[in-house]
């Protein structure tokens, strides 16, 4: 196991409360309030109330733009020029549309087999892009050697107080837009890599609406999270060459600050297969008519699986993200037409 | 020309705004307040602030549901047991699922080559299924034949003061919501087919928003409404062997009451080609990540192919469907990948 001790993550305090409402605050009209959807195919399949919190709709296709917004405009404010990232794809995206909106140049460091959709568009947003072999090279070390040679701050995806805070403003504004509704949630499902948006939304849940169960999903080949909250301790998953289609959930370990959080308020932590994500795409496209990327899906399988029951229970799901390559809806409409 | 005389919609009279706001009422809480999202590819594309309205996200993948639950939650009050619907698809799912709510047994008819994904849905509402060959048969007739066979009340898809007032929620939504982020719009752009959808959103601008242009979109072979506004007269189309992959506007001449509508308060008529619109598909799902089918994806179709100019304005664009059958998301994904 290898800590990622070039973050310094230990020294960091997590947000609280008050800092997420400030996130709000900061990403208001730059970022999207997206919509809570109710969807009455899953009410009627899961008899409960479910409503889609739709992530995937989000500017740049992902939640992590809350959090990229939150982060670059203090440092912008602070007069930082330049920024660099390394990232699965939906965190570099977000940095790299975020940068260009507050005037700065971004460095992103991306796996090469990154989904070329999320390549190609952080490159439209003007970003630099420095490809990594995932199985032998660190991105923390390339971004660190970027820092060295051009200056500039890393913006690591969840291990920053900011970047946490930003994406707790998914949890408020769908609980708020529930209490408009006079209801409640009974449980709050999301999906969980490094555990920053699962983080966020502890923390907005424990402030607001303590009775919430808060679970956490993975794939079942990368349940660093579910390994680390049974041991009470930081793992890695099993299998360091494991694989799965959920490109945006692959960390290996959960971060460290958001998992100082996440060992605190989960209720639990879920797991479901890339068969099983698949079928849960299928079903945002054909039932509830959206796009979700397979990362961004697994919460929705849980919950499809049964993996917890939603019997009269009011629940957010976390759609995280839409960012899928055109070839692999195609195979999806192929396996199971 | 044949007018639709069994209606005598003739005799009857346009809803007004106070009727939209009534319908607003008696939908809520089972139909959908259906999201407006700005769509930032949209607007780096066209240049203006542009929203769309995503009726794909209503219950019964469509806008038909809001009328559809206004009418037949009247219809209930006033004791009726048994509907009659005829429809291309959406309208036949909508009143099938709000018979259900209310208790109504629900007879819709048909045409053979709907989408196969519209056909099950109104099976699985419970309702009855009667098939009619579009090119041979009159849905007018069949349906008045089983309203003397077995009863009930016929309800059409546009000539009905009552669905009319429904649509119009459309558009009552949007202002508000887009009043909420302090904005007005400057163009509106909607599906057309019969046209109940366009004459309810001109009754809601004409009434809180009258700066607003109003313009409704159809498919360039389905272009009954640009015809009749040119002539001021309601016209079919020119060949009425026409076909269309908007399987959801294919109404060869515009509904008598909304036109007595639109006549007077459509800005103007566009149109797109099928090519065009297989194209708004794509694009909805790639990079807005939401499914619209064909006949609710024209006004994006419009928008996209710059048939008027959204520079520096603000739009509204209702998506005002998401039933696709799959093989034809494949299609899509095939043509241009």
């Amino acid at each position: 196991m290898k800590l990622d001790t070039n973050l310094h993550a230990s020294a960091m305090t997590p947000p609280a409360f008050a800092d997420v409402l400030g996130a709000a605050q900061r990403i208001q009209g730059i970022a999207l309030r997206t919509p809570l959807v109710e969807c009455h195919a899953l009410n009627e399949r899961l008899g409960g109330r479910v409503f889609l919190k739709l992530e995937s709709l989000q500017r740049t296709g992902a939640f992590k733009f809350r959090g990229a917004v939150n982060r670059l405009s203090r440092l912008a404010e602070d007069g930082v020029e330049s920024v660099i990232a390394y990232s699965t794809g939906n965190h570099g995206q977000a940095i790299a549309t975020a940068a260009r909106l507050f005037g700065q140049q971004a460095t992103i460091v991306m796996p090469q087999d990154a989904p070329q959709s999320k390549i190609a568009r952080a490159k439209a947003a003007g970003a630099t892009i420095r490809f990594y072999d995932r199985s032998t090279e660190s991105r923390e070390g390339i971004a660190a050697e970027i820092r060295e040679q051009q200056g500039g701050v890393i913006v690591p995806p969840g291990d920053d107080p900011a970047i946490i805070a930003g994406q707790g403003t998914v949890a408020l504004e769908a609980v708020q837009d529930l209490q408009r509704l006079g209801l409640t949630p009974d449980v709050l499902l999301t999906p969980c890599g490094g555990g920053g948006l699962s983080a966020g939304c502890a923390i907005v849940l424990n402030a607001i609406s303590a009775q919430t169960e808060l679970y956490a999903v993975e794939p079942a080949q990368f349940n660093d999270t579910e390994r680390s909250l049974a041991a009470d301790a930081r793992l890695e998953i099993a299998d360091r060459n494991a694989r799965s289609i959920c490109d945006a959930l692959l960390a290996p370990i959960p971060a460290e600050l958001p998992f100082s959080v996440n060992r605190h308020h989960l209720k639990g932590v879920l797991t479901v297969t890339d068969a099983e994500v698949m079928r849960a795409m299928r079903f945002g496209l054909e039932d509830a008519k959206v796009l979700i990327e397979p990362g961004g899906a697994v919460a929705l399988s849980a919950a499809l699986e049964k993996r917890i029951s939603l019997e009269g229970r009011t629940a957010i799901i976390v759609c995280s993200g839409g960012n899928v390559d055109t070839d692999l809806i195609a195979r999806l409409l192929e396996q199971e037409g």
